[in-house]
């Protein structure tokens, strides 16, 4: 698949500065568009070979439209709050707001293809990691992103070309280390792999492109126009998030749900209540301070259920046993304006705990299909692709090592109306004071 | 001064209990209160001796007030994310948003004692250090916080007799470690190192208190009501941010200023430009790559002066010679609803740069004395007081090895003028595209 890009694209110096000024002025146009309207974020991944004009395809964007609103994420080795919490949160707080352009050198793709050449994933976890891949951009397409994803190419012998000469020029020899070396070695299983990785990943709401590499002008010029067009043509589109979602499962034409089938009538007497409820504060007070929970695992625990269902006292008394420096509770309310700017489970995503540590959350990325699908705050598309990225957002958490617990909390109408009276009177007091 | 905590004070278990749910009732309503109005973020400091009830305290408050609104930041060990930047940035990364309780077990405070006790510290760096939280404290204070300061106080013999008992309690005796019983070693070394730091940053706006740390009644009532009263007196007050702040030092009753006297008709030829440009480019990008930058400094640039005067410019030529993974350009533009719950710095705060880093500032932290000044957008005191927070602010980056450089771009009133009229016909001619 490569083959296309060794063809040996040149655009000559006149004609790349005849159409530069053009350009330039065309995308810095787009680039004040999308920062006004704030409507979506541009994502840009730059991946490829060595040499073949990554940074220097960066730095020209950033030359050539207005720097303050793009930011340019290098990921490296990850650092120890990113290592302690799942693969994807590094990109999740890196992602652009609505109106800025993030540019990913590096990205999601960096770590597998490297392990795979490494030997150090297997096929199946591999073909894995793409799926998860393609669901994580088909997230950040239907949140409204454009996401443009570049590969840049070079020969065996371009890249061995390229090098030598960022050898020689003394403002790029420091660019070139042994490891470039040593990847020239492994420039045949780069090509396999990434083959793989682009065709499987070359999906039609998130498409790669190639870019032939080996002529500067060529580069730079088909990056320009890519970038201008696609943000125009996405600025000109009254629909985003495009990407086609399958409907529930279990389709359920009865009223009948696991929610109306429940025994509400359970009871437990105080006595048992209070002894057995010491026992489990205890264990978990324990559990809670074993070296392999505080090398290992976080806890994240989830409460949903209507209001007055006792989602507060609940988790009052889950976290009377532990430390206060060890857990955080996360009431989620109305979404700041920052979260606002970012795809929905971003709000979540921030709060996930480092390892030895607990998030309680009281509510949950499921006010999604919950709150937001009654009350008609998005979409039905947005609502039922939610089902999907819930499942892949908790699933990358358990990967991770978390320990995740769900509760649903359910009383009847009559009860909680009950409650709610009770509330008022005890607010009642309260005032009286 | 610390004898008058150890008086032996006792409460016992039937005069605790008949006030318990009175004080819950009471911190659970100045708590929504609090949460309600949302002017005013809640800063308890949790210090003192081992074994003296902190941590029981902490979850006392939780178990007493609604857990959900409290979060409470324990500070071992330094991530390599904090620890490549400023020593407070730490402590500005978790300081609650107005409404909310955040509780600090271990603070500011810690790391000087310790380092003090150790002889890590001499006794002049101390001085500064104890001035500098003073100023810090003052600062949250006139930003509407209320910052209570407790200290858990034990005589010699309470602390050991406290510590077996807890080693005996299967439930507390993991808190027991060599480490604890070692601090009791070092008694006399703290209780001299923390009276000093307590007189000296017991001020009329950030008081200490106190807490015999005996009696496990005393303890918590005494800390309940302090709590209760001191959030109801603040909620009663109108005004808030109440510590005087000295008028500037050098009066100006004529209209000279460094500004008016600068000398705006120097030139330099197109010629010498580029090739200095150039020359100074070629600088910048080598010392950027220096593994000195890299390993213990990082870069800030600041820009300043008046609309059209060229800070987007200078920035673009600023960056032209980094590369992209380096450097963030922050444009700063209206605080976000996030950083509206927080102190003024906070959203400057939140971007400063890790080792080997750059961020480059497109109108600052002086916009409190410039266009919030002017445009009246905070109070006399608000921007009377910034002067000395801003020189706090930048003398913390440069201790932690930052090189902070601020740039004031200045014009005419006239090329201003000629500039927003040139401007207004580049955009018409790319609307004219």
């Amino acid at each position: 698949m490569f083959e296309s890009a060794e063809l040996g694209h040149e655009i000559d110096r006149k004609t790349f500065q005849k159409e530069v000024p053009a350009l330039r002025a065309a995308l810095l146009d787009v680039q004040y568009d999308l920062l006004e309207k704030r409507e979506f974020p541009i994502v840009i991944l730059v991946s490829g070979v060595d040499g073949s004009g990554k940074s220097e395809t960066i730095n020209l964007l950033y030359s050539w439209m207005d720097p303050r609103h793009i930011s340019t994420l290098a990921f490296a080795e990850p650092t120890d709050e990113e290592r302690e919490r799942p693969f994807m949160w590094r990109y999740w707080r890196a992602l652009p707001a609505k109106g800025k352009i993030g540019i990913f050198a590096g990205s999601w793709y960096s770590q597998p293809i490297a392990d795979r050449i490494q030997k150090k994933m297997k096929r199946a976890e591999m073909e894995e990691t793409l799926d998860e891949i393609n669901r994580f951009e088909a997230m950040l397409v239907n949140e409204g992103a454009l996401v443009l994803k570049f590969w840049f190419h070079l020969s065996r012998e371009g890249q061995k070309t390229r090098l030598k000469a960022m050898e020689k020029d003394p403002r790029t020899a420091w660019r070139v280390t042994k490891a470039s070396w040593d990847r020239l070695k492994t420039y045949d299983d780069l090509q396999a792999v990434a083959g793989h990785v682009l065709r499987v990943t070359n999906t039609a709401h998130a498409p790669w492109t190639i870019i032939e590499g080996t002529d500067d002008n060529y580069r730079s010029l088909t990056v320009g126009h890519i970038v201008r067009d696609t943000i125009r043509k996405h600025l000109a589109q009254t629909t985003r998030g495009s990407v086609p979602v399958a409907p529930p499962i279990v389709p359920a034409i009865d009223k009948r749900s696991v929610l109306t089938e429940l025994d509400l009538s359970q009871k437990i007497d105080k006595k048992s209540y209070e002894k057995e409820l010491a026992k489990w504060q205890g264990k978990l007070s324990q559990l809670m301070r074993d070296p392999r929970f505080q090398k290992n695992h976080s806890l994240i625990v989830a409460f949903e259920g209507s209001d007055a269902a006792g989602k507060g006292g609940s988790i009052r008394r889950i976290v009377a046993p532990m430390d206060a420096r060890q857990y955080q509770i996360i009431p989620v309310a109305a979404p700041t304006d920052e979260e606002r700017a970012q795809p929905y489970l971003w709000r979540f995503w921030r709060h996930i705990p480092r390892k030895g540590r607990a998030a309680i959350f009281d509510r949950t990325w499921y006010g999604r299909v919950l709150v937001e699908r009654v009350e008609g705050f998005c979409s039905e598309a947005d609502w039922l692709r939610a089902y999907a990225e819930i499942n892949d957002f908790e699933h990358g958490l358990v990967e991770s090592g978390a320990i995740v617990i769900k509760f649903w909390l359910q009383i009847s109408k009559e009860e909680q109306l009950r409650r709610f009276k009770e509330r008022e009177n005890r607010v009642q007091t309260l005032q009286d004071h």
